[in-house]
């Protein structure tokens, strides 16, 4: 009645960090991304909102997403507390065999699909001519999504800002050594921003509610920012007159930014968010127009879907099977017959 | 700012299909299961509602819990086609470090874990001097619940009802040298139901909408009855009069089994379905009578819940730890710092 057999065919493989980081290719990992967006675009994804959970000290999540067309499917389970840090992990499948296929780190990679997801953005929304990058942040994400500019523009020049003089000067050297773009110090988030033909605002900005990283009144036309922190109701990042002066606002999910960003309630709280100019990421990629001229100042906000986690995750596995990168685990899931 | 370390202390541990059989103990599964469940009853559980993704020719399902209390958390992740079976895994963390411990294949475990349940109904809703087990089924969960039905009342004999004649006399066969308990093989399901103290209905009726398998009108006084089976609405295994005969009738979730076995939809339409005669798992171990007297009938109906699941990855994971069993995963999961 309730046969149970070993699989015999995929194994899962284990990915540790340095597997992971060795296994992320930017460009590769936007594209897959990007593919996922379009299914989403389509009509085609089950993605439920996520699961938050609280914990004594802080909080698990679990979001899971399923893409029928491409056959995917996964999901990313992190939890986290200001004692012990966050943990995440991502689990994907074959959508049609049902079959576990990886499981990996995903500290690195939800940076790494942060920025990939923002390379998308700015695909479809900075100016074609782009060439200069203002940075504030010297972390993680600003890494990743500096990357992915230069992935999806041809960038020549990048200025950065972050509080601390050691790690903004250690980003540029870094930053230009691993990129090959010349990377300067700057002395102020403004002096980054400034000029620039995007803006990327990815800063760490926990607990502290009135820490404005980048504001609307520095917004030139034809720019482009990205504002990839305050992905909590307690963060804050950019002000609402930065929501005011965009021509053109896309997020990665409307609902998910407008719920999860304290940026997001401070617009609202100043009566400065415009339903009307608020455009969607999958959207963008349906064909809408992201931006109608060069003179246009645009906006990107997001704060992470499960669907960018699944396709960077798939992206990872991709990349990681090519280099013969982890650990095969034999003998793991059996499968039940009905 | 965005410093990441690797983990020092606890590797997770990977258990497959083999060693999960060899650290089940179903004695110490009840208990483990019970002090969730008695944690669950005081209000100290976070278990959202299970998240049901459908796939091209399946489902993908999601079921995490966090239990505060007792420092436990983790999720069950299954997802199952008719063409490909179904594949189950359990991830349980330490709910104060945050610290991923074990991921597990749960195909037997969660045959075990809803044996493991029922002996906690049974525990506290049969007869103390229950002696006698009459079982409809012959799959995994109908030897997981006798076994459990053996570690909650001095069992003394069984008979066993399936189908087809050599699954019964092999179950009665393997359970009998097992459990050192006599089971024999009944001719038919109401033979094997008759006369019985306690009565298991743990039938796989996939697909045969209206395959009945136990009847109320075979039902004593001071029966106890645990249904098992549809746990889908498409499933059915025991009849509309079954919930009408019962005197008092138990539910691992009521939302769950109302909303989920395709038994509760027969029975509501039938208008056997009574909410006063209706009480959950977690009220029983909060003190709620279960029975007045011998002379009562009682059901248990049970579609499982996240709080079983990783209580019972929970009880595997202690085991094998004290058995040596299982490989550690080293390097696997870094933490990011706030």
């Amino acid at each position: 009645m309730v046969a149970t057999q070993l699989r015999e065919n995929v194994m899962p493989l284990i990915l540790g960090p340095a597997e992971v980081k060795q296994a992320t290719n930017m460009g590769q990992m936007i594209d897959v991304i990007e593919a996922g967006i379009r299914e989403q675009a389509a009509g085609n994804v089950s993605m439920p909102p996520r699961q938050n959970l609280a914990t004594s000290n802080g909080f698990f999540r679990v979001m899971p997403a399923v893409m029928q067309d491409g056959g995917k499917m996964g999901i990313k389970i992190f939890n986290g507390s200001v004692e012990h840090g966050v943990r995440y992990i991502i689990l994907i499948y074959d959508e049609k065999g049902g079959e576990l296929l990886c499981m990996m780190d995903a500290a690195y990679l939800t940076g790494a699909r942060t920025g990939a997801t923002t390379g998308i953005a700015t695909r479809y929304q900075a100016r074609k001519n782009a060439k200069t990058v203002g940075i504030i942040g010297s972390g993680l994400e600003a890494r990743t999504n500096f990357e992915a500019m230069c992935a999806v523009r041809e960038i020549q020049s990048a200025r950065v800002f972050s509080p601390t003089k050691a790690n903004r000067e250690r980003f540029a050297e870094e930053m230009s050594a691993q990129l090959g773009v010349t990377v300067q110090s700057a002395d102020s988030a403004e002096a980054a921003a400034r000029g620039s033909d995007i803006v990327v605002v990815a800063t760490n900005t926990t607990g502290h509610s009135d820490n404005i990283a980048y504001y609307g009144e520095w917004m030139e036309d034809g720019q482009h920012i990205n504002s990839i922190g305050a992905t909590g109701g307690h963060l804050r990042e950019i002000d609402p007159q930065a929501f005011a002066n965009a021509d053109r606002i896309l997020m990665d999910t409307i609902v998910g930014v407008k719920e999860e960003s304290g940026d997001s309630f401070a617009a609202i709280d100043a009566g400065t968010w415009d339903d009307n100019k608020i455009i969607e990421l999958p959207q963008v990629l349906d064909g809408m127009l992201a931006r109608e001229s060069d003179n246009q100042a645009t906006l990107f906000k997001s704060v992470g879907s499960a669907v960018q986690d699944v396709m960077a995750g798939f992206a990872v596995y991709e990349q990681a099977r090519a280099l013969g990168l982890g650990r095969d685990i034999d003998n793991f899931l059996e499968h039940k017959i009905f």
